[in-house]
């Protein structure tokens, strides 16, 4: 069984090696091409896929699991219209590859050009949601990458019909073979040789919860863009205009509470807590947000739970709220440091030092004045689309789009020039 | 022991990650008086550093280690001035930190910028030569990086004399305690413990050899940028200027072997071959290159030696140089994509199309026409200086200077945008 593993694992390793030489030098219009393709076949074999998903749906039900993750796991007409929808965007998108992005002349007559290339191959290991199938391959392949899928056990039957009727639309449209391959086993040392194989793999993606994240860290030798957690905070000073900060922390809250985005700790300072924590708590109970709050947050909102030491790290993905009573931005800015997952963070102030303080003080990928951190986002940053939220520092921070999946060559030209 | 080596590594990791914090916001005035004051320190401490010095070349000669490699360990008044002129160096290039590399407006009003921030806390592990202790903490220091050094046990007493007196002036100077530390035990344990470090280290640089380099991809938990194998390869087409390819061919080869930039295989068209191969050859052996050959390349110049499968794919870093005959673009480009590190590629031509296709199709960091490799260098790139070459795709590819030092963060400013 091992080595049966290996050898699936090392195969479509190779393959999408091979495919992505040739990948790099395809044409913008042969893989538009392509994804308008894979936007037409899903929806002709939408009556199969839903046969495939029905499995899924089948085991999962019978494995006794909850109806929110089992409705994540199915796939609908309305779904399957989706995602060929957003193969359409994908193939509007704007090519990426070749782009000069700077260049200039030495003193002795070389010219230096660097210019965007495809990442290589890039691994994508996912839980749960089969359209992140589609969706990861269609912005692996638009930026010149071949794409090998490690899907969760859960899907396996749609990812692997999704896959291959992706994989084969693609060869039918003028890519080579291997652009796109899925690991059909669902064995767990084929995600562990995945995550080693160095030799045809140039960066691995995972995208799930933070167990996923963490074994893939932990085990991984191929380079890993981090993505996902999200411990994020909105900080309310005594300058803020309270309306709006009201408006802020609802919508961080309550607008979509189980995505990496979302607030979890709301900070509020000293002055301003008794007048904006009652009647925030009041609007956020309302919502049927479950208060967590520190002492002196408790004793403006006795309604609250006590919060432990624990309360400021997680990430709840639900409609819990962790609430704490600071002292100014400086004591907030020092939380969100220690127990921030570098993600998102908000400050809602009216006074322009206290908000460049926060801003350049804050480590996170996206740092908010006024704002909610709802928008760390590929759309609502305006990238076309999103592969995922980095929140390490090396390659990508925040949210990912075509110009994060690839990277760069240098072409230097001469005319005989040697060191000297 | 262990424990001690584990307490050792966690406890400057949490003093660099708490430096860093600060060192982010430092001017770039106080990192350039720091610069220009560490410089000051090594010339009024060479007496005390040459001290330092001989204890690590005495104990490597009693280890029997060999003349270069005992030269490549010592530090005499003229190498520490010019350690001293690499820190002014430094001090004179414009700091990379707090660029808006792109900003927008989105349709709701929010006005985003991309702001470069330093990477935080950066990781080095080397080995031999102690100047790498102070150009690294240079480079990472002015990038607004803490730094945390790892240096190989043959140069352990100046290594840790070095960084003691770098780590002083800086404080001295007003940055902060913790911006530069290095581990002083040699236990390979510790060079373990540092590698999985994530709560403390952005990111890890090995610099060194392939052995160490290799280490460090398997073992590593921390990001890595992975640099420096250099299988390069020159490639002369038939359209070649001959004059020009003997040049580049020479210089790529004989101006410095010992580096990673320095070509290991020479590729050459069939059609030029018997003209260019004799002359060249001639050149090369009066240089005291030894050549291995292809069966074709071999019946052309009869003293050359024949080359295996494993010449191939070696980087000699010596005066060796293996040989093939290749039948045109095309092959040159299979074998350079099979056998190459995607370090630095050459082509000589006069024909445009095959420059492209060359360009085109070869997959590495730095890709040539009508120029030597050697002038993959972060200084003749003009890049001022280089912590290393990068020989992966992820984050940054070919000579890395301060730039490459950086990450960024995005600053999203609004006046209470909610999402929808």
């Amino acid at each position: 069984m091992a080595t049966k593993v290996i050898d699936e694992v090392v195969e479509k390793g190779k393959r999408a090696r091979a495919a992505a030489a040739k990948l790099a030098a395809a044409s913008s219009e042969t893989k538009d091409r392509a994804l308008l393709a894979m936007a037409e076949a899903l929806l002709v074999r939408q009556d199969e896929i839903q046969a495939a998903n029905a499995k899924d749906v089948a085991a999962a039900r019978e494995r006794g699991m909850t109806g929110a993750l089992v409705d994540r796991l199915l796939l609908n007409p309305k779904r399957i219209a989706d995602m060929a929808q957003g193969l359409r965007a994908v193939a509007l998108l704007p090519d990426p590859v070749g782009e000069v992005i700077t260049g200039w002349r030495r003193p002795n007559g070389l010219e230096i050009r660097k210019v965007r290339v495809p990442l290589g191959v890039v691994a994508i290991i996912y839980e749960s949601r089969p359209d992140v199938t589609v969706d990861a391959a269609a912005l692996c392949l638009k930026a010149g990458n071949a794409v090998v899928l490690r899907g969760g056990s859960e899907a396996i039957h749609s990812n692997v019909l999704l896959a291959r009727i992706i994989a084969a639309t693609a060869v039918t449209a003028g890519l080579p073979e291997g652009s796109v391959e899925i690991l059909e086993t669902t064995d767990r040392e084929a995600a562990r040789q995945l995550m080693r194989l160095n030799e045809f793999i140039d960066v691995l993606i995972p995208r799930g919860g933070e167990g996923l994240i963490r074994s893939v860290i932990e085990n991984a030798s191929v380079p890993v863009i981090e993505t996902g957690v999200g411990n994020c905070h909105t900080y309310v000073d005594d300058s803020a205009d309270l309306d709006m900060a009201e408006k802020i922390v609802i919508n961080a809250k309550c607008q979509r509470p189980g995505v990496c985005n979302a607030m979890e700790t709301l900070l509020v300072h000293a002055a301003v807590a008794p007048d904006f924590l009652p009647r925030v708590a009041h609007r956020l109970e309302a919502e049927g947000v479950e208060l967590r709050g520190c002492e002196r947050a408790r004793a403006l909102v006795p309604t609250m739970k006590p919060a432990a030491e624990e309360d400021w790290k997680t990430e709840y993905l639900a409609l819990i709220l962790a609430v704490k009573v600071v002292d100014g931005v400086a004591a907030a800015i020092d939380h969100i440091n220690r127990y921030g997952t570098r993600h998102s963070e908000a400050i809602v102030t009216r006074d322009r030092d206290r908000a460049r303080a926060f801003t350049e003080a804050v480590d996170a990928a996206c740092v908010y004045v006024n704002a909610s951190t709802r928008f760390t986002d590929g759309g609502q940053f305006g990238l076309g689309a999103e592969i995922g939220i980095s929140t390490q520092k090396l390659h990508a921070r925040g949210p990912m789009g075509l110009a994060e999946l690839t990277s760069y060559k240098y072409i230097v030209e001469g005319s005989g020039q040697v060191r000297g």
